[in-house]
Protein backbone atom coordinates (compact mmCIF):
# COMPACT_ATOMS: atom_id res chain seq x y z
CA UNK A 1 0.00 0.00 0.00
CA UNK A 2 2.78 2.51 0.55
CA UNK A 3 3.63 2.00 -3.28
CA UNK A 4 7.11 1.80 -4.97
CA UNK A 5 10.39 3.46 -3.57
CA UNK A 6 9.07 6.93 -6.11
CA UNK A 7 5.44 6.83 -4.75
CA UNK A 8 5.04 9.60 -1.33
CA UNK A 9 3.92 6.54 0.87
CA UNK A 10 7.23 4.57 -0.12
CA UNK A 11 9.41 7.63 0.39
CA UNK A 12 7.93 8.55 3.70
CA UNK A 13 8.06 4.74 4.66
CA UNK A 14 11.44 5.01 4.10
CA UNK A 15 11.98 7.74 5.53
CA UNK A 16 10.41 6.40 9.21
CA UNK A 17 12.70 3.35 8.52
CA UNK A 18 16.02 5.20 7.86
CA UNK A 19 15.39 7.61 11.14
CA UNK A 20 13.81 4.63 13.28
CA UNK A 21 10.88 7.86 13.54
CA UNK A 22 7.53 8.74 13.35
CA UNK A 23 7.94 11.94 14.04
CA UNK A 24 7.37 15.26 11.78
CA UNK A 25 8.35 18.76 12.97
CA UNK A 26 6.03 21.50 11.97
CA UNK A 27 8.21 24.48 10.65
CA UNK A 28 5.97 26.99 12.17
CA UNK A 29 7.71 30.29 12.82
CA UNK A 30 6.26 32.79 15.39
CA UNK A 31 8.99 35.77 15.58
CA UNK A 32 7.63 36.75 19.08
CA UNK A 33 8.72 33.35 19.99
CA UNK A 34 11.99 33.49 18.38
CA UNK A 35 15.19 33.48 20.26
CA UNK A 36 16.34 36.35 21.99
CA UNK A 37 19.48 36.52 19.94
CA UNK A 38 17.85 36.75 16.74
CA UNK A 39 16.16 39.29 14.89
CA UNK A 40 12.61 39.99 15.08
CA UNK A 41 12.37 40.05 10.91
CA UNK A 42 11.40 37.28 8.38
CA UNK A 43 14.75 37.65 7.39
CA UNK A 44 15.51 35.30 10.70
CA UNK A 45 12.97 32.62 9.54
CA UNK A 46 15.47 30.92 7.35
CA UNK A 47 18.10 30.93 9.82
CA UNK A 48 15.99 29.67 12.44
CA UNK A 49 14.39 26.84 10.22
CA UNK A 50 18.12 25.95 9.02
CA UNK A 51 19.23 25.84 12.49
CA UNK A 52 15.96 23.53 13.67
CA UNK A 53 16.53 21.08 10.18
CA UNK A 54 20.24 20.62 10.97
CA UNK A 55 19.58 19.49 14.37
CA UNK A 56 16.91 17.08 13.98
CA UNK A 57 17.17 15.82 10.30
CA UNK A 58 17.98 12.67 11.44
CA UNK A 59 15.13 12.21 13.78
CA UNK A 60 12.41 12.70 11.59
CA UNK A 61 10.22 11.48 9.00
CA UNK A 62 9.14 14.74 7.50
CA UNK A 63 8.87 18.42 7.73
CA UNK A 64 5.31 20.34 7.70
CA UNK A 65 5.93 24.12 7.35
CA UNK A 66 2.05 25.49 7.63
CA UNK A 67 1.30 28.14 4.71
CA UNK A 68 -0.31 30.58 7.53
CA UNK A 69 2.72 30.85 9.16
CA UNK A 70 4.77 32.36 6.36
CA UNK A 71 2.05 34.19 4.65
CA UNK A 72 1.77 36.11 8.61
CA UNK A 73 4.95 37.88 7.06
CA UNK A 74 3.97 38.61 3.83
CA UNK A 75 6.03 38.47 0.35
CA UNK A 76 9.14 38.25 2.91
CA UNK A 77 6.90 35.37 4.93
CA UNK A 78 6.64 33.01 1.52
CA UNK A 79 10.33 34.13 0.15
CA UNK A 80 11.33 32.37 3.84
CA UNK A 81 8.97 29.51 3.38
CA UNK A 82 10.31 28.72 -0.55
CA UNK A 83 14.05 28.99 0.85
CA UNK A 84 12.87 26.33 3.88
CA UNK A 85 12.09 23.86 1.24
CA UNK A 86 15.29 23.72 -0.65
CA UNK A 87 17.00 23.43 3.10
CA UNK A 88 15.87 20.21 3.40
CA UNK A 89 17.10 17.26 2.39
CA UNK A 90 15.13 15.29 -0.57
CA UNK A 91 15.29 11.94 1.60
CA UNK A 92 13.25 13.71 3.86
CA UNK A 93 9.09 14.11 2.68
CA UNK A 94 7.75 17.54 2.85
CA UNK A 95 4.19 17.95 3.73
CA UNK A 96 3.01 21.61 2.95
CA UNK A 97 0.10 22.12 5.24
CA UNK A 98 -1.82 24.39 3.51
CA UNK A 99 -5.57 22.87 4.02
CA UNK A 100 -6.11 23.31 -0.17
CA UNK A 101 -9.66 22.59 -1.64
CA UNK A 102 -10.77 24.41 -4.52
CA UNK A 103 -13.02 23.42 -7.93
CA UNK A 104 -11.24 21.77 -10.40
CA UNK A 105 -9.64 23.91 -13.09
CA UNK A 106 -8.32 26.48 -9.80
CA UNK A 107 -6.65 23.04 -7.84
CA UNK A 108 -5.09 22.73 -10.67
CA UNK A 109 -2.99 25.88 -10.47
CA UNK A 110 -2.67 25.34 -6.85
CA UNK A 111 -0.77 21.54 -7.91
CA UNK A 112 1.64 23.75 -10.27
CA UNK A 113 2.62 26.17 -7.29
CA UNK A 114 2.86 23.44 -4.48
CA UNK A 115 4.05 20.45 -6.61
CA UNK A 116 5.77 21.77 -9.69
CA UNK A 117 7.44 25.14 -8.59
CA UNK A 118 7.74 24.57 -4.78
CA UNK A 119 8.43 20.81 -4.84
CA UNK A 120 6.55 19.93 -1.82
CA UNK A 121 5.92 16.13 -1.58
CA UNK A 122 2.66 16.52 0.04
CA UNK A 123 -0.34 18.75 0.82
CA UNK A 124 -3.23 18.69 3.18
CA UNK A 125 -6.76 19.19 1.82
CA UNK A 126 -9.91 19.82 3.02
CA UNK A 127 -12.15 17.37 1.77
CA UNK A 128 -15.50 20.20 1.42
CA UNK A 129 -15.15 20.58 -2.10
CA UNK A 130 -15.36 16.88 -2.89
CA UNK A 131 -13.41 14.29 -4.99
CA UNK A 132 -13.02 16.80 -8.14
CA UNK A 133 -11.20 19.38 -5.75
CA UNK A 134 -8.68 16.91 -4.81
CA UNK A 135 -8.15 15.42 -8.49
CA UNK A 136 -5.53 17.37 -9.99
CA UNK A 137 -3.41 16.84 -6.82
CA UNK A 138 -3.96 12.73 -7.05
CA UNK A 139 -2.74 13.19 -10.27
CA UNK A 140 0.70 13.66 -9.34
CA UNK A 141 1.49 9.76 -8.99
CA UNK A 142 4.76 10.56 -6.27
CA UNK A 143 3.07 13.18 -4.45
CA UNK A 144 1.13 12.79 -1.32
CA UNK A 145 -2.72 14.32 -0.55
CA UNK A 146 -2.96 13.87 3.34
CA UNK A 147 -7.18 14.64 3.40
CA UNK A 148 -8.66 16.31 6.52
CA UNK A 149 -10.66 13.80 8.55
CA UNK A 150 -11.10 14.33 12.60
CA UNK A 151 -9.14 17.81 13.18
CA UNK A 152 -7.64 18.63 16.34
CA UNK A 153 -9.69 21.80 17.56
CA UNK A 154 -12.26 22.11 19.62
CA UNK A 155 -14.31 23.45 17.03
CA UNK A 156 -13.70 20.47 14.42
CA UNK A 157 -16.74 18.77 15.69
CA UNK A 158 -19.18 21.68 14.67
CA UNK A 159 -19.46 19.68 11.57
CA UNK A 160 -17.07 16.56 11.42
CA UNK A 161 -19.19 14.68 13.97
CA UNK A 162 -22.27 15.60 12.17
CA UNK A 163 -24.54 12.20 12.41
CA UNK A 164 -25.57 11.60 8.66
CA UNK A 165 -26.78 8.04 8.02
CA UNK A 166 -26.02 7.04 11.28
CA UNK A 167 -22.40 8.13 11.00
CA UNK A 168 -20.21 10.64 12.08
CA UNK A 169 -19.45 12.89 8.87
CA UNK A 170 -15.66 12.50 9.33
CA UNK A 171 -16.33 8.43 9.20
CA UNK A 172 -17.76 8.79 5.67
CA UNK A 173 -14.75 11.23 4.64
CA UNK A 174 -12.17 8.32 5.94
CA UNK A 175 -14.47 5.68 3.95
CA UNK A 176 -14.31 7.83 0.75
CA UNK A 177 -10.80 8.63 1.31
CA UNK A 178 -10.36 4.82 1.61
CA UNK A 179 -11.34 4.39 -2.00
CA UNK A 180 -9.83 7.50 -3.50
CA UNK A 181 -6.53 5.79 -2.28
CA UNK A 182 -7.63 2.37 -4.35
CA UNK A 183 -7.79 4.78 -7.28
CA UNK A 184 -4.27 6.71 -6.67
CA UNK A 185 -2.66 4.17 -4.29
CA UNK A 186 0.64 5.19 -2.15
CA UNK A 187 -0.49 9.40 -2.69
CA UNK A 188 -4.15 9.36 -0.30
CA UNK A 189 -3.70 9.84 3.78
CA UNK A 190 -5.75 11.18 6.56
CA UNK A 191 -5.12 14.44 9.08
CA UNK A 192 -6.77 12.99 12.78
CA UNK A 193 -6.23 15.20 15.68
CA UNK A 194 -3.75 13.24 18.36
CA UNK A 195 -6.40 14.97 20.55
CA UNK A 196 -9.41 12.42 19.68
CA UNK A 197 -7.96 8.76 20.43
CA UNK A 198 -11.01 7.65 20.41
CA UNK A 199 -12.18 8.67 16.75
CA UNK A 200 -8.73 8.52 15.70
CA UNK A 201 -9.30 4.49 16.16
CA UNK A 202 -11.87 4.65 14.05
CA UNK A 203 -10.66 5.99 11.63
CA UNK A 204 -7.57 3.44 11.62
CA UNK A 205 -10.32 0.76 11.57
CA UNK A 206 -11.89 1.64 8.05
CA UNK A 207 -8.37 2.65 7.22
CA UNK A 208 -6.22 0.20 7.95
CA UNK A 209 -3.20 1.08 5.48
CA UNK A 210 -3.46 4.76 5.10
CA UNK A 211 -1.10 6.83 6.57
CA UNK A 212 -2.04 9.51 9.27
CA UNK A 213 -0.95 12.75 10.02
CA UNK A 214 -1.54 13.54 13.78
CA UNK A 215 -0.75 17.43 14.35
CA UNK A 216 -1.56 18.38 17.98
CA UNK A 217 0.47 16.58 19.89
CA UNK A 218 1.45 18.81 23.27
CA UNK A 219 3.75 17.92 25.91
CA UNK A 220 1.78 14.74 27.55
CA UNK A 221 3.51 11.19 27.05
CA UNK A 222 -0.31 9.81 28.27
CA UNK A 223 -1.67 11.64 25.18
CA UNK A 224 0.71 10.40 22.91
CA UNK A 225 1.00 6.89 24.10
CA UNK A 226 -3.11 6.73 23.67
CA UNK A 227 -2.58 8.27 19.82
CA UNK A 228 -0.26 6.09 18.68
CA UNK A 229 -1.78 2.74 20.38
CA UNK A 230 -4.89 3.80 18.35
CA UNK A 231 -3.41 5.20 15.35
CA UNK A 232 -0.56 3.21 14.41
CA UNK A 233 -1.09 0.60 11.62
CA UNK A 234 -0.46 -3.08 11.74
CA UNK A 235 3.30 -2.34 11.10
CA UNK A 236 3.64 -0.05 13.96
CA UNK A 237 4.74 2.61 11.50
CA UNK A 238 1.54 4.72 9.57
CA UNK A 239 1.31 7.72 11.37
CA UNK A 240 3.09 10.91 11.24
CA UNK A 241 3.25 12.34 14.44
CA UNK A 242 3.68 16.20 13.93
CA UNK A 243 4.75 18.59 16.75
CA UNK A 244 5.57 22.15 16.05
CA UNK A 245 5.59 24.88 18.90
CA UNK A 246 6.85 22.16 21.62
CA UNK A 247 10.16 21.57 19.49
CA UNK A 248 10.83 25.29 18.37
CA UNK A 249 10.21 26.81 21.67
CA UNK A 250 11.79 24.77 23.97
CA UNK A 251 14.13 27.26 24.51
CA UNK A 252 14.46 31.16 23.37
CA UNK A 253 18.33 31.37 23.81
CA UNK A 254 21.92 30.63 22.25
CA UNK A 255 20.93 26.80 22.30
CA UNK A 256 17.55 26.69 20.73
CA UNK A 257 18.75 24.25 18.15
CA UNK A 258 19.99 21.38 20.51
CA UNK A 259 16.70 22.05 22.69
CA UNK A 260 14.67 21.51 19.76
CA UNK A 261 16.75 18.40 19.14
CA UNK A 262 16.38 16.70 22.63
CA UNK A 263 12.52 17.34 22.60
CA UNK A 264 12.62 15.76 18.92
CA UNK A 265 14.51 13.06 20.54
CA UNK A 266 12.67 12.50 23.26
CA UNK A 267 9.15 12.80 21.54
CA UNK A 268 10.35 9.92 19.01
CA UNK A 269 11.54 7.66 21.81
CA UNK A 270 8.12 8.03 23.76
CA UNK A 271 6.64 7.23 20.16
CA UNK A 272 8.27 4.27 19.62
CA UNK A 273 8.17 2.91 23.27
CA UNK A 274 4.53 2.99 22.10
CA UNK A 275 4.42 1.26 18.51
CA UNK A 276 4.40 -2.50 18.29
CA UNK A 277 7.77 -3.09 19.40
CA UNK A 278 8.69 -6.73 17.02
CA UNK A 279 7.95 -4.75 14.03
CA UNK A 280 10.49 -1.17 14.74
CA UNK A 281 13.27 -1.57 12.42
CA UNK A 282 12.37 -4.57 10.54
CA UNK B 1 -27.17 44.65 8.45
CA UNK B 2 -24.55 45.67 5.78
CA UNK B 3 -23.22 47.32 9.26
CA UNK B 4 -22.17 51.03 9.05
CA UNK B 5 -19.92 52.36 6.19
CA UNK B 6 -16.90 50.63 7.43
CA UNK B 7 -17.89 47.63 8.24
CA UNK B 8 -17.17 44.94 4.37
CA UNK B 9 -21.22 44.67 4.46
CA UNK B 10 -21.64 48.18 4.46
CA UNK B 11 -18.68 48.72 1.99
CA UNK B 12 -19.22 46.05 -0.09
CA UNK B 13 -23.06 47.55 -0.02
CA UNK B 14 -21.68 51.40 -1.18
CA UNK B 15 -19.21 49.61 -4.12
CA UNK B 16 -22.70 48.08 -5.45
CA UNK B 17 -24.88 51.29 -5.27
CA UNK B 18 -21.96 53.42 -6.53
CA UNK B 19 -21.16 51.16 -10.04
CA UNK B 20 -24.86 50.17 -9.90
CA UNK B 21 -23.33 46.49 -10.03
CA UNK B 22 -23.54 43.01 -8.37
CA UNK B 23 -20.70 42.13 -10.77
CA UNK B 24 -17.14 40.78 -8.97
CA UNK B 25 -14.25 40.22 -11.72
CA UNK B 26 -12.07 37.38 -10.75
CA UNK B 27 -8.30 38.15 -11.29
CA UNK B 28 -7.09 34.83 -11.70
CA UNK B 29 -4.01 34.90 -14.39
CA UNK B 30 -3.47 31.62 -16.93
CA UNK B 31 -0.35 32.67 -18.69
CA UNK B 32 -1.26 30.17 -21.78
CA UNK B 33 -4.39 32.51 -21.73
CA UNK B 34 -2.64 35.65 -22.32
CA UNK B 35 -2.88 38.45 -24.92
CA UNK B 36 -0.78 37.13 -27.55
CA UNK B 37 1.70 40.41 -26.78
CA UNK B 38 1.90 40.06 -23.62
CA UNK B 39 4.89 37.99 -22.45
CA UNK B 40 4.35 34.58 -20.57
CA UNK B 41 6.01 35.18 -17.57
CA UNK B 42 5.08 36.31 -13.68
CA UNK B 43 6.02 39.50 -14.24
CA UNK B 44 3.23 40.22 -17.53
CA UNK B 45 0.47 39.26 -14.33
CA UNK B 46 0.58 42.73 -13.43
CA UNK B 47 0.50 44.65 -16.34
CA UNK B 48 -2.47 42.34 -17.58
CA UNK B 49 -4.08 42.94 -14.09
CA UNK B 50 -3.48 46.44 -14.16
CA UNK B 51 -5.13 46.93 -17.58
CA UNK B 52 -8.13 44.94 -16.74
CA UNK B 53 -8.95 46.60 -13.57
CA UNK B 54 -8.32 50.33 -15.12
CA UNK B 55 -11.24 49.17 -18.39
CA UNK B 56 -13.65 47.46 -15.44
CA UNK B 57 -13.66 49.12 -12.23
CA UNK B 58 -16.51 51.52 -13.17
CA UNK B 59 -18.37 48.49 -13.75
CA UNK B 60 -17.86 46.60 -10.70
CA UNK B 61 -18.58 45.76 -6.86
CA UNK B 62 -15.66 43.86 -6.30
CA UNK B 63 -12.60 42.19 -7.46
CA UNK B 64 -11.75 38.57 -6.14
CA UNK B 65 -8.02 37.24 -6.91
CA UNK B 66 -7.90 33.47 -6.11
CA UNK B 67 -4.25 32.42 -4.40
CA UNK B 68 -4.19 29.50 -6.25
CA UNK B 69 -3.43 31.00 -10.12
CA UNK B 70 -0.76 32.76 -8.09
CA UNK B 71 1.05 29.93 -6.67
CA UNK B 72 1.18 28.63 -9.69
CA UNK B 73 3.97 30.84 -10.70
CA UNK B 74 5.52 30.22 -7.49
CA UNK B 75 7.10 33.09 -5.47
CA UNK B 76 7.03 35.82 -8.64
CA UNK B 77 2.98 35.00 -8.88
CA UNK B 78 2.86 36.01 -5.25
CA UNK B 79 4.78 38.91 -5.46
CA UNK B 80 2.08 39.93 -8.44
CA UNK B 81 -0.68 39.05 -6.09
CA UNK B 82 0.41 41.66 -3.57
CA UNK B 83 1.02 44.39 -6.30
CA UNK B 84 -2.44 43.67 -8.16
CA UNK B 85 -4.06 44.34 -4.63
CA UNK B 86 -2.33 47.76 -4.14
CA UNK B 87 -3.67 48.22 -7.90
CA UNK B 88 -7.29 48.42 -7.02
CA UNK B 89 -8.72 51.61 -5.84
CA UNK B 90 -9.91 51.42 -1.81
CA UNK B 91 -13.44 51.88 -2.36
CA UNK B 92 -13.74 48.43 -4.62
CA UNK B 93 -13.72 45.61 -1.74
CA UNK B 94 -10.59 42.82 -2.94
CA UNK B 95 -12.59 38.97 -1.58
CA UNK B 96 -9.11 37.30 -1.43
CA UNK B 97 -10.55 33.56 -2.50
CA UNK B 98 -7.91 31.74 -0.70
CA UNK B 99 -10.17 28.38 0.57
CA UNK B 100 -8.62 29.14 3.90
CA UNK B 101 -9.65 26.82 7.08
CA UNK B 102 -7.21 26.10 9.68
CA UNK B 103 -7.10 25.66 13.65
CA UNK B 104 -7.13 28.96 15.59
CA UNK B 105 -4.03 29.75 16.70
CA UNK B 106 -2.55 28.96 12.74
CA UNK B 107 -6.01 30.80 11.70
CA UNK B 108 -4.64 34.07 13.76
CA UNK B 109 -1.77 33.76 11.66
CA UNK B 110 -3.37 33.33 8.69
CA UNK B 111 -5.42 36.81 9.36
CA UNK B 112 -2.39 38.59 9.92
CA UNK B 113 -0.83 37.87 6.48
CA UNK B 114 -3.75 37.84 4.65
CA UNK B 115 -5.92 40.99 6.54
CA UNK B 116 -2.69 43.25 7.73
CA UNK B 117 0.31 42.69 5.35
CA UNK B 118 -1.98 42.00 2.16
CA UNK B 119 -4.81 44.62 3.17
CA UNK B 120 -7.40 42.34 1.74
CA UNK B 121 -11.15 43.03 2.52
CA UNK B 122 -12.38 39.95 2.75
CA UNK B 123 -11.67 36.00 2.12
CA UNK B 124 -13.27 32.68 1.46
CA UNK B 125 -13.35 30.03 3.86
CA UNK B 126 -13.93 26.36 4.49
CA UNK B 127 -16.35 25.72 7.03
CA UNK B 128 -15.28 22.29 7.86
CA UNK B 129 -13.39 22.99 10.80
CA UNK B 130 -15.83 24.90 12.88
CA UNK B 131 -16.46 28.08 14.29
CA UNK B 132 -13.11 28.41 16.41
CA UNK B 133 -11.22 28.14 13.44
CA UNK B 134 -13.33 31.08 11.61
CA UNK B 135 -13.09 33.17 14.89
CA UNK B 136 -9.79 34.54 14.34
CA UNK B 137 -11.15 36.12 10.66
CA UNK B 138 -14.80 37.02 12.12
CA UNK B 139 -12.78 39.44 15.04
CA UNK B 140 -11.83 41.45 12.22
CA UNK B 141 -14.95 43.92 12.53
CA UNK B 142 -13.95 45.93 8.94
CA UNK B 143 -13.66 42.77 7.38
CA UNK B 144 -15.84 39.84 5.64
CA UNK B 145 -15.66 35.62 6.07
CA UNK B 146 -17.35 33.83 3.12
CA UNK B 147 -17.66 30.71 4.36
CA UNK B 148 -18.48 27.87 1.88
CA UNK B 149 -21.75 26.88 1.51
CA UNK B 150 -22.70 25.04 -1.50
CA UNK B 151 -19.59 25.05 -4.08
CA UNK B 152 -20.20 25.21 -7.83
CA UNK B 153 -17.86 22.26 -8.90
CA UNK B 154 -19.66 18.79 -10.15
CA UNK B 155 -17.88 16.74 -7.04
CA UNK B 156 -19.43 19.81 -4.55
CA UNK B 157 -22.20 17.62 -3.58
CA UNK B 158 -19.98 14.43 -2.35
CA UNK B 159 -20.23 15.86 1.30
CA UNK B 160 -22.15 19.02 1.08
CA UNK B 161 -25.55 17.06 -0.68
CA UNK B 162 -25.11 14.69 2.66
CA UNK B 163 -28.31 14.34 4.65
CA UNK B 164 -28.55 15.38 8.58
CA UNK B 165 -31.69 14.97 10.17
CA UNK B 166 -33.58 15.72 6.70
CA UNK B 167 -31.48 18.17 5.51
CA UNK B 168 -28.32 18.65 3.37
CA UNK B 169 -25.34 19.51 5.03
CA UNK B 170 -24.64 22.80 2.94
CA UNK B 171 -28.40 24.39 4.89
CA UNK B 172 -26.80 23.12 8.01
CA UNK B 173 -23.87 25.30 7.16
CA UNK B 174 -25.78 28.25 5.86
CA UNK B 175 -28.05 28.03 9.06
CA UNK B 176 -24.22 28.68 11.41
CA UNK B 177 -23.25 30.85 9.11
CA UNK B 178 -26.46 33.01 10.07
CA UNK B 179 -25.76 32.36 13.65
CA UNK B 180 -22.32 33.63 13.26
CA UNK B 181 -23.61 36.79 11.35
CA UNK B 182 -25.49 38.27 14.23
CA UNK B 183 -22.60 37.59 16.69
CA UNK B 184 -20.30 39.37 14.01
CA UNK B 185 -22.40 41.75 11.99
CA UNK B 186 -21.42 43.04 8.78
CA UNK B 187 -18.72 40.21 8.47
CA UNK B 188 -19.98 37.26 7.58
CA UNK B 189 -21.51 35.85 3.70
CA UNK B 190 -21.84 32.78 2.26
CA UNK B 191 -20.39 31.09 -1.32
CA UNK B 192 -22.81 29.39 -3.66
CA UNK B 193 -22.37 28.06 -7.07
CA UNK B 194 -23.94 29.94 -9.68
CA UNK B 195 -24.82 26.56 -11.28
CA UNK B 196 -27.52 25.47 -8.70
CA UNK B 197 -30.22 27.95 -8.50
CA UNK B 198 -32.54 25.66 -6.63
CA UNK B 199 -29.99 25.02 -3.83
CA UNK B 200 -29.20 28.87 -3.81
CA UNK B 201 -32.78 29.95 -3.45
CA UNK B 202 -32.75 27.74 -0.01
CA UNK B 203 -29.99 29.24 1.27
CA UNK B 204 -31.25 32.36 0.66
CA UNK B 205 -34.66 32.00 2.33
CA UNK B 206 -32.26 30.64 5.36
CA UNK B 207 -29.96 33.65 5.31
CA UNK B 208 -32.35 36.31 3.86
CA UNK B 209 -29.98 39.06 5.02
CA UNK B 210 -26.55 37.53 4.07
CA UNK B 211 -24.40 38.38 1.34
CA UNK B 212 -23.59 35.51 -0.94
CA UNK B 213 -20.53 35.15 -3.21
CA UNK B 214 -21.65 33.10 -6.26
CA UNK B 215 -18.80 32.18 -8.72
CA UNK B 216 -19.42 30.03 -11.55
CA UNK B 217 -21.32 32.41 -13.73
CA UNK B 218 -20.95 31.08 -17.46
CA UNK B 219 -21.45 32.40 -20.76
CA UNK B 220 -25.88 31.96 -20.61
CA UNK B 221 -27.70 34.52 -19.88
CA UNK B 222 -30.63 32.03 -18.97
CA UNK B 223 -28.25 30.44 -15.79
CA UNK B 224 -27.50 33.95 -14.91
CA UNK B 225 -30.87 35.03 -14.47
CA UNK B 226 -32.45 31.90 -12.88
CA UNK B 227 -29.25 32.70 -10.06
CA UNK B 228 -29.65 36.26 -9.94
CA UNK B 229 -33.50 35.86 -9.25
CA UNK B 230 -33.05 32.69 -6.65
CA UNK B 231 -30.38 34.75 -5.13
CA UNK B 232 -31.07 38.41 -4.86
CA UNK B 233 -31.72 39.74 -1.40
CA UNK B 234 -35.49 41.66 -0.52
CA UNK B 235 -33.71 44.98 -2.08
CA UNK B 236 -32.20 42.97 -5.27
CA UNK B 237 -28.84 43.18 -3.96
CA UNK B 238 -26.95 41.07 -1.53
CA UNK B 239 -25.01 38.85 -4.52
CA UNK B 240 -21.96 39.21 -5.36
CA UNK B 241 -21.69 37.74 -9.14
CA UNK B 242 -18.12 36.86 -9.85
CA UNK B 243 -17.11 35.90 -13.55
CA UNK B 244 -13.44 35.56 -14.36
CA UNK B 245 -12.04 33.82 -17.48
CA UNK B 246 -14.87 35.28 -19.60
CA UNK B 247 -13.93 38.54 -18.75
CA UNK B 248 -10.28 37.89 -18.72
CA UNK B 249 -10.00 36.34 -21.92
CA UNK B 250 -12.82 37.67 -24.13
CA UNK B 251 -9.95 38.45 -26.43
CA UNK B 252 -6.54 37.92 -26.74
CA UNK B 253 -5.42 40.62 -28.92
CA UNK B 254 -4.39 44.41 -28.42
CA UNK B 255 -7.97 45.27 -27.43
CA UNK B 256 -8.20 42.47 -24.50
CA UNK B 257 -9.23 45.14 -22.18
CA UNK B 258 -11.67 46.94 -24.07
CA UNK B 259 -13.02 43.45 -24.89
CA UNK B 260 -12.66 42.62 -20.82
CA UNK B 261 -14.91 46.18 -20.58
CA UNK B 262 -17.45 44.87 -22.75
CA UNK B 263 -18.44 41.76 -21.43
CA UNK B 264 -18.11 43.03 -18.20
CA UNK B 265 -20.40 45.49 -18.93
CA UNK B 266 -22.66 43.58 -20.68
CA UNK B 267 -22.65 40.93 -17.81
CA UNK B 268 -24.01 44.05 -15.56
CA UNK B 269 -26.59 44.88 -17.38
CA UNK B 270 -27.96 40.98 -17.64
CA UNK B 271 -27.89 41.01 -13.77
CA UNK B 272 -29.94 44.28 -13.32
CA UNK B 273 -32.18 43.25 -15.43
CA UNK B 274 -33.00 40.02 -13.33
CA UNK B 275 -32.71 42.01 -10.01
CA UNK B 276 -35.98 43.69 -8.46
CA UNK B 277 -35.95 46.96 -10.38
CA UNK B 278 -37.79 48.81 -8.17
CA UNK B 279 -34.76 48.76 -6.04
CA UNK B 280 -32.28 49.50 -8.07
CA UNK B 281 -30.26 52.88 -7.99
CA UNK B 282 -32.59 53.44 -5.01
Amino acid sequence: MYGGEQGFGGRLQAAMFRANSLICVGLDPDLSRFPKHLNRDAGAIVAFNAAIIEATADLVCAYKPNLGFYAAYGEAGIGALVATRRLIPREIPVIFDCKAGDIATTAAAYARGYFDEWEFDAITISPYLGEDSLAPFLAYPDRGVLVLCKTSNPGGGDFQDLTLNGEPLYLTVAERAAVWARQYPATVGLVVGATYPAQLAAVRARCPELPILLPGVGAQAGEIMAAVGAGQDASGAGLIVSASRSVLYASDGQEFAAAAREVTARLRDEVNAARNVATIGA
